[in-house]
């Protein structure tokens, strides 16, 4: 169902949030009540899928509102929630049950899911107060939780993270970590940090991971990346030189190639210098918005 | 000392913020025992000036790792650390002075604070275990905290957020809040959701504050915002129609302006429709920014 072309996984969501509904909690309650209200199935953190769609379930008779998380009102007008878990293994972990979803059910369905995964994660993973230690619970409809010692809020978190392409004289950078499976290659990514903006994280982790200094960073698109709650931030910068000098520990290689090596990589033709990332990654489109956009292009043979 | 036709406040650290030295226990106690160390002086969260520069202090002999942040090494090779506090007031809070820094020191030097006040707040906020309620310590020379009793690493927070304007046949959106100065208005702005793109979290802030619908939403620049610890994502995006549904809770009014009632602002002309807001805030930068490379050009007269 995922048409690669367009949009990289989990982006596309129908949702309308409802922020106006969370903090009120008359119409929270309504909203809980509504018959046609449904939740939305997960096998701890994966989704669960039959004939293309994610699972819903009607809310049980006995439900209450503190074990759910409002994720929305659909085009349809019904609520939507998922049901919060005190434990959730793996929440760093994308499995292939997670990743595979948007391959099995439209943009919108993964987009929904990925919401669900991130928030059902952080609930499970922030049960104290990290500014007293006391218990947390569930506020606001599950998007935030309020300490019951010190009436501290807390909020799920986003992370955001820096994906790029340095380019140098019609060629990019690609590097691979030591995990990754034989032949993938994809862009630098890392976390931005506090005090910093987009362009000097962009900067500093191509700097730190390989060497290379850039300017001149371009914004071209971003992703929520639910493992387990990033926001991919996807950029390409122009690199000085392309002496590179890696740092061992992150990375394992890093190779530059040109627009007919990146056409190769995409179209997965034999010979192909790498195995690209899947393109439910923004990695896959920050390399096919290169190759569409940016590159030279070749004078014809 | 700040340029405010150049970047926003807090943009522009020359700090090499050395993630090589933070993981390794050795490198880090040399680095902490470097007699050129120094420690950024704040008086609880604040900056403390003089002549024109941040106070800096040399490392008491009896410190401790634990109870500093390294930030990294300037320019002169000089390690720059901040020292961790048990209690934080105001983390949310933009005091005078944390905002006055930026006109009082270099553009380096307010990056420099702002990067220690997100770092000095999160350590003094996230003193317990989110996950099991115990303790935790400094970590990593304090880019991480870890439980002394789940063993669980916790990171620092980077909340995004996106700031932006809708645009509508010339004319931009700009609102006020119920408690700004009289006078004020500015960009609209909120916080990015779990499992939402930048783009899809503009579309909905607009959507929820102001009932407008938008689409071709660009990128325009970033900032961070240490208060206490947000990505501050800029963009515009093209409004379907002008027609304004306020969220009252949230907006107190928002208007629409063209480019001469805009430059009248950020000239700060008499008769200008509303008082900007400080060229610190990237607001500021992002009025400036449509102005210079998106308004439509007046007919000369």
């Amino acid at each position: 169902m995922h048409d690669e072309k367009r949009l990289p996984g989990y982006v596309g969501s129908r949702l309308d949030r409802v922020d106006e509904i969370r903090s009120n909690p008359a119409l929270l309650a309504r909203t809980f009540a509504d018959p046609a209200a449904s939740c939305v199935l997960l096998d701890g953190l994966d989704p669960v899928i039959a004939d293309g769609v994610l699972v819903m379930e009607s809310l049980p008779s006995d439900a209450v509102i503190e074990d759910y998380v409002l994720l929305g009102v659909g085009p349809d007008q019904r609520p939507i929630f998922a049901r919060l878990i005190d434990r959730a293994e793996g929440g760093f972990i994308a499995s292939s049950r997670s990743r595979n979803v948007v391959d099995e059910v439209s943009a919108d369905q993964a987009a929904l899911y990925a919401g669900a995964r991130s928030l059902v994660d952080w609930h499970a993973r922030h049960r104290f107060c990290a500014a007293c230690g006391a218990s947390t619970r569930p506020h606001k409809g599950g998007w935030a939780r309020k300490c019951e010692g010190c009436d501290a809020e807390h909020f799920p978190r986003v992370d955001p993270v820096v994906i790029m392409l340095a380019e140098h004289k019609g060629r990019i950078l690609v590097g691979r970590q030591h995990s990754w499976p034989a032949g993938r290659y994809s862009a630098l990514a890392g976390f931005v940090e506090p005090g910093e903006t987009v362009e000097e994280a962009v900067a500093r982790e191509l700097k730190e991971e390989a060497g290379i200094t850039v300017r001149d960073i371009r914004y071209v698109m971003s992703q929520p990346w639910p493992f387990p709650s990033a926001l991919m931030i996807a950029c390409i910068g122009q690199a000085e030189d392309d002496a590179l000098k890696l740092d061992e520990t992150e990375i394992q290689d890093a190779i530059w190639c040109d627009a007919e090596e990146i056409r190769a990589v995409l179209e997965e033709r034999p010979g192909a210098p790498f195995i690209a990332p899947p393109p439910m990654a923004v990695a896959w489109h920050l390399l096919d918005h290169w190759l569409a956009h940016v590159a030279p292009v070749k004078a014809s043979a």
